[in-house]
């Protein structure tokens, strides 16, 4: 374990957690007592059927999810439904390598797959919520990873899929790119293999993972049209230093790997034997594929492609120059376009299924 | 100095090299004795107007320039013209950090900027081929950088100018990418500040640098279907160890950041004030502007804002899922789209000018 403030109810609470017992892992692992932090917002009706489901992305907690997607008046409305945010594995508020005791934490962190993260979400919305359906299962970048985990795993549940910026099945290039983010930071001396000291120790890989980030998480439009400063950002510099940077350099090292190696490795056939039309057809859910239009590594034919394969399906690109960080909402004209898409899907019909 | 077998005749020659004197450079530093290595084809006839000129894009020679572009019966057809490739100051063959003495070698190299290239060049073409008129300069990449500079500069010289995949002023989006990489080779402990002993101590470095240029030098749809495959690799891995860090791996880490230092600033604005309208405005060569169309770089529409501001000027993007390395002649249907536009550049009437 390690001491990070940065994971804490201060900064991203409120957030319950829940012990889901130990969680054996597709790769052969154990994570014993494995605790899923997670944050509710709206009521359950009694019908159960108002339940939403939003998985977290890389980086990401129940907060930012909450700041970007959730609101009154909004699509993903408090008042109408029930949403629970989830953080996954490794994300640093959940059961991540930082807060894991020795000798199980830090680089012994065993490799989670989106798999893992979809079943231990699956027992704490059954045993904890008894939910045996979910209006819409809706995530961003590796939000979208496991939400079309879910919708493949569990096709009766999930009656309404909304995946973001984010693949079924991940591409090499896209994998290339994550192995670069890994790279920067690993090859940190200070890294020391995944037993550093404190995360300041690993300052200047985290200083490249930012800059990757800057360069593949926007695009060469955001920065020719000023978006840097218009977000208060004064030069490049300032905004790779007091934004990206900011942002990324206060996280935990192992957990960052932990969910890069689960992001390069999110594939939905995996349970169709490596066919991806076969697993993808399995899908029930009304779904809406919502690449950004300006994303470097998720970007729109990849996801494209994808959405052919979907029984019930429509592709519903966002038009924005931030790229794939338009998950970060600071583009209101991406959001708006979300959450037009996510309320004429919520209002679309589906079958009735098993309930 | 630094012993690198890589940089010799043997692999890329046959080229010549001309010592033109002492370089005084933009940034305050001088070059000793500067030398350019030049390859040239064809011959220059009587009336002097059949010359081309080719610079070098980042980590090429005269070698690849001469196997991507110049053939019998092609565009440029060394039976019609008089082709001169020149080797970038850093690149290995002309004067670079690695091959120049202490004190003024590896680190201490001195900053170099496109229009120092561009001036020497002019001192090569005139002095020693008595050259007062190009009938072409193209140029991939860094190459066109050192094309848009030379037209700017020269304007009543260059006749014909073809930048391909590069721009006249540098983008942040481009500046940051290269700073990427530039990170990627100075974070390796055995950089040691640019004094290594060998260019093996920055092994690491080098295949982080490699591994970044697969992510952005290609597109995904490259990956997608397999063209690594159908170049020889039987892997994503095989290709990034034995094409992209084979590529990178043996060349010198200073000689790869002089040229990035260069990339990163090339601003035909510099002359006048930053204004980038006045500079291209400035143009009298007909222009074919081609960037490639999946470049995630160079991409299309920063080209394309350019090429908007060039008097006489065709804007021919180049379809290719190659990316911005199709400038390595992979994708046979690139090149022949090159040739077919340099051809009807090449046959293009233009003003007489001074001659």
């Amino acid at each position: 374990m390690i001491a990070n403030g940065y994971y804490s109810q201060d900064v991203h609470g409120p957030y319950e957690l829940h012990d889901i017992g130990n969680l054996e892992l597709e790769e052969g692992g154990t994570i014993r007592g494995c605790k899923l932090a997670y944050a509710t917002f709206g009521e359950l009706n009694g019908a159960k059927d108002n339940a939403v489901l939003i998985p977290t992305w890389y980086s990401g907690t129940n907060k930012i999810i909450e700041q970007v997607f959730i609101g009154e008046g909004r699509a993903l409305d408090p008042g109408k439904y029930f949403i629970v945010v989830v953080n996954q594995i490794g994300n640093g508020l959940s059961t991540s390598p930082h807060n894991t005791p020795a000798p199980a934490g830090m680089a012994n962190f065993p490799h989670v797959r989106i798999g893992d993260d979809v079943r231990a979400q699956h027992k704490l919305l059954t045993e904890k919520f008894g939910l045996e359906s979910l209006a819409l299962v809706v995530g961003g970048s590796m939000g979208a990873q496991q939400t079309y985990e879910w919708a493949v795993r569990h096709p009766d549940m999930v009656k309404r899929a909304a995946p973001i910026a984010g693949t079924a099945r991940n591409t090499l290039h896209d994998f290339l790119f994550t192995e670069t983010l890994v790279d920067a930071i690993t090859s940190d001396p200070g890294f020391n293999k995944g037993f550093y000291t404190s995360p300041e120790d690993v300052r200047a890989g985290l200083l490249r993972h930012a800059k990757m980030w800057a360069v593949m998480g926007w695009s060469t439009e955001f920065f020719q049209e000023n978006r840097h400063k218009a977000l208060g950002f004064s030069s490049l510099d300032d905004f790779v230093v007091n934004f990206m940077f900011a942002y990324f350099g206060v996280m935990d090292p192992n957990d960052l790997l932990c969910m890069a190696w689960k992001w390069q490795r999110g594939d939905v056939s995996r349970h169709t034997g490596g066919d991806l039309r076969a697993a993808l057809g399995r899908i029930k859910a009304k779904t809406f594929v919502m690449p950004m239009s300006s994303d470097m590594f998720f970007p729109p034919a990849d996801c494209q492609a994808e959405w052919r394969l979907i029984p019930d399906a429509e592709f519903r690109p966002i038009e924005t120059i931030d790229g794939h960080l338009a998950l970060f909402g600071a583009d209101p004209g991406a959001i708006r376009q979300i959450d037009k898409n996510l309320g004429e899907l919520l209002a679309a019909r589906v079958p009735a299924g098993p309930l």
